[in-house]
């Protein structure tokens, strides 16, 4: 069975991970340890624990467990003490408390959900996302997502290693998958866990990059998708990227213009024939938006995303144009 | 396999069950469904839920799970906004909320911990114990626990049948197993769902009654064991208890004298010959008390018991004398 490794963190990673479970492949995500927004801000802050948020959605996107369980970690208080927290959040804090490490948390976790692959967090060390300097220093992802991005300083604090087992599993993977997913606050943190670049980097399996659909007002404003490619081959050597795929269908114009009055959002735009020609890599366009409507649900703390990656589609993208099948 | 079922609620329940889990025999835990104090009595309040916190420490003491799943289940939060809550609770209280039952949470919560046996809330109406009438009326197991009871007043409200499934599990009793727990705040509550008693009057199973060892202020002050008894025959008909455990070993001085002075609490004195002999049942006296000091944790909302029953004595006393072996 052919090794699958994503990389990326939040709604991106679940997104991708829902799609790529229905094929025959060995599937591991490498999970962002960033974020410290939400519920997992606040199991951060008071707990002390590393933040669960975007290793539950893995969790759950690869869970074969019954329905309800899978539910019941995506369940999220709406009143009392607990409001806002997530129940998979809650699960992870306390067996981390537990057991005292985060990871025997993700292993225990993985067996009650029944997963199928293997999540890793891309490191077990606290860190925090931090960019600029001085008085324009912005901390933590939380901060950052919401204000503009000074990406020449962004980098975690303290610096970390790279999980060994993140590592090893991009040494044996047969294939390497990064986004969808906010570029500098979901992708790039993996990269900054130092030596998780250089392994992508060494070898020789194909990386496969899925870029956004949308861009992000502060930290993407007019990126193509070759300015996404460039970000990350700053990290993972220029060249490196082999496979791309892109939305090449205006999402509806409705959805668009409530983009536009709630966030300031426009949509990416497709590479020009040139940008493509210049590139090393395959570019494939398709209709990957799913435009099926979301609820707002309350007791959320953060806006939901309307339009999005159809899981499907995209799965059968990577399997077919940058496998080959399976 | 003989199949046993037992009724109560708290601790008394999980240290019984967890002694006689390990004789092969098939274990029906009935619990109460009064409880309303500490990290139970927050969540009916703000999320409107079942009382989840008896029923958590009966699956612990039936499952046969990993440790780590036990010890999280377990787990209290002692920091932030979930301080005090007890893990399993929020487990319980999010698959109620999810599935919009707290039967189905249970079946759930028993297959994640693996249990043996099956635990049945005895009625799935949301009521409260309640005692005394007009200004000297008082609501709630906890506010009952706490001070003085009105015991010919006590009740349900609103009045409630027992679960079928509970009164199922007596008509296929081989032997049923009262206590040990607070005669009036755990015990009674069962017995007061309608048509539980009288299920238990009509089988023709052995019934235990495992005494309590100490005595519990403005609730059963100055009682004996035939005391005890007979309160419970009150429910269930005169001399329908065939078997009456009681401990004959007066606890550690140390211990007892830590006990009346926190809490006002005496050793419940073994019975006196004539009253075992004008009594239809069988006593068994032994020294069933466990002196293994408990520590009081942190987040403790309720002081920890001290003096308990050794679960092995109690449970071998119940099926070697009770059963006849197995």
């Amino acid at each position: 069975m052919r090794s699958i490794v994503t990389i990326g963190g939040g709604t991106g990673q679940f997104t991708l991970l829902s799609g790529l479970k229905k094929y025959p492949v060995r599937l591991t995500a490498i999970v962002s340890m960033a974020d410290d927004g939400g519920s997992t801000g606040v199991l951060r802050d008071e707990l002390g624990v590393l933040p669960p948020g975007d290793v539950r959605q893995c969790l759950i996107a690869l869970s074969e467990s019954d329905r309800l369980l899978r539910e019941l970690f995506n369940y999220r208080f709406d009143q009392g003490g607990m409001s806002g927290h997530n129940f998979g959040n809650l699960f992870l804090s306390a067996l981390e408390k537990v057991t005292g490490s985060f990871e025997e948390a993700v292993r225990v976790a993985s067996s009650v959900l029944a997963i199928r692959g293997e999540v890793i967090p891309v490191t077990t060390k606290k860190v925090s996302l931090v960019c600029g300097t001085g008085a324009s220093q912005s901390v933590g992802e939380h901060a950052i997502d919401a204000g503009a991005i000074d990406r020449a300083t962004l980098r975690l604090e303290p610096e970390a290693y790279a999980n060994p087992k993140a590592v090893a599993a991009i040494e044996a993977a047969d294939c390497i998958v990064i986004g969808p997913g906010d570029l500098y606050t979901s992708i790039i943190p993996n990269l900054l866990a130092q030596g998780l670049a250089s392994a992508i980097n060494r070898t020789k399996a194909p990386v496969v990059y899925n870029c956004n659909l949308m861009n992000k007002p502060g930290h993407t404003d007019g990126f193509g998708v070759i300015d996404y490619m460039n970000e990350i081959e700053r990290f993972i050597g220029a060249g490196r990227i082999d496979f791309v795929t892109y939305n090449d269908r205006r999402p509806d114009s409705e959805l668009l213009n409530r983009y536009l009055n709630a966030e300031g959002r426009t949509p990416v735009p497709a590479p020009d024939a040139i940008g493509m020609e210049r590139s090393a890599a395959e570019f494939y366009g398709a209709g990957l938006v799913d435009e099926t409507p979301i609820e707002q649900k309350s007791g959320d703390k953060t806006p939901r995303t309307y339009i999005r990656h159809d899981t499907d589609k995209l799965a059968e993208l990577i399997i077919k144009k940058c496998l080959g099948g399976v």
